[in-house]
């Protein structure tokens, strides 16, 4: 996204979307779904704009209602600005992937859609004062750091995802497995000494930003019940 | 791609391209590989550069030595004039995929790899006077026409590919199996009267060129043997 007209739209845009969103002296969006797509294979994941009980309560609610939903959390909170989520305490990004950029997948688009209409109805009770029940407990995977291609001294790409690891987001990886596979053909293994669940792995806009994949942990949290 | 100044980049590097290969009072370029990457599910596929008996036996040669290798042939040869491989009579385009645009994955880049090396072997024997054994026969999938998406009186698309047509590159479909999935929920069925087996399926750049997927017919030709 180095091209400046296409630069100077999303920069457009954002304050757009800020004004209709944020008008002055009020507190912001009451909640926000923010809708992306991203070449990782993903599924249909969530990631909470808060760890706000009621959040926290939706995505349990959601991860009850349809398994495959995944939930993802932030290594930090209040400091992503940069996410649209951040205007907002309560909603979330949904990513949806692997798909490539520029084409509608029907399948896709249909769970997509289900999950929207599920977040819809779940704020809706709660505006109608009749919450829907909520499961007491919710795994997640928490965001842990993240890990670049190997590059040389000028930042060139000097490898790509390990054949073994792409679209192997959300399973676990072990100390030693393989990571990446540079262009001279070595096989280059995770460094870390605890297992750990990728995600985000070879997602297209994640290059210009250093980012071959994110680690996660998986944790299960204990929840008030709605 | 209806930015002016990534128009202006691809106009500028079709010149110098042509300037580099096509010099003044010379024939054009000996043979020519151009390598593409399509989100569609096209395995690696291979497109000549024309139907010269030279082409058809490397085809053939390649399919031998790698069953997975499927060959396409074009509606039209000698006025496919905005390919780079029409400024050779020798050589083709090798489509790599499924994979999204600005990703490299490791798997299909060993593969591609390899079947340029096994292209540059196959030329270099024949250089050298010594031309490899060929198949005496080859099996092509010939383009016989196009379909466009479902548009609405603006050219708003109105459907996407049918779940259970998605990633089918090569498979066979038949007459009345499902094609496309409207966005109000409705099944297209294929219209036509006779078997067809679509490539090109949902490719992202094809949006534009109102072209859904490439429908062609599976047909097995007799070549003379090298």
């Amino acid at each position: 996204m180095s091209n400046p007209d296409l630069m100077g739209y999303e920069d457009r845009r954002a304050k757009e979307i800020w004004a209709q969103l944020c008008p002055k002296d009020q507190h912001g969006a009451d909640a926000i779904l923010d809708l992306h797509s991203t070449t990782a294979n993903m599924g249909l994941t969530i990631l909470p704009s808060s760890k706000h009980p009621f959040n926290l309560q939706l995505l349990a609610y959601l991860s009850e209602i349809d398994p495959s939903v995944r939930v993802c959390l932030g290594e930090h909170y209040g400091n992503d600005a940069p996410m649209l989520r951040s205007l907002s305490a309560f909603g979330c990004t949904i990513e949806v992937g692997p798909i490539a950029q520029g084409v509608v997948n029907a399948r896709q688009l249909q769970q997509t859609e289900m999950l929207v209409h599920a977040i819809l109805d779940y704020l809706d009770a709660q505006n109608r004062g009749k919450p829907l029940p909520t499961p007491s407990h919710l795994t997640v995977y928490q965001a842990i750091g993240s890990i670049d291609y190997p590059r040389n001294s000028v930042g060139e790409l000097q490898a790509a995802i390990h054949p073994q690891l792409q679209f192997k987001d959300y399973e676990p990886l072990h100390p030693g497995e393989p990571m990446f596979l540079t262009f001279t053909g070595e096989s280059l293994p995770y460094p870390g000494e605890s297992t750990v669940f990728p995600v985000f792995i070879n997602e297209a806009a994640y290059y210009e930003k250093h980012i071959a994949m994110v680690l996660t942990e998986k944790q299960q949290l204990q929840l008030e019940t709605a």
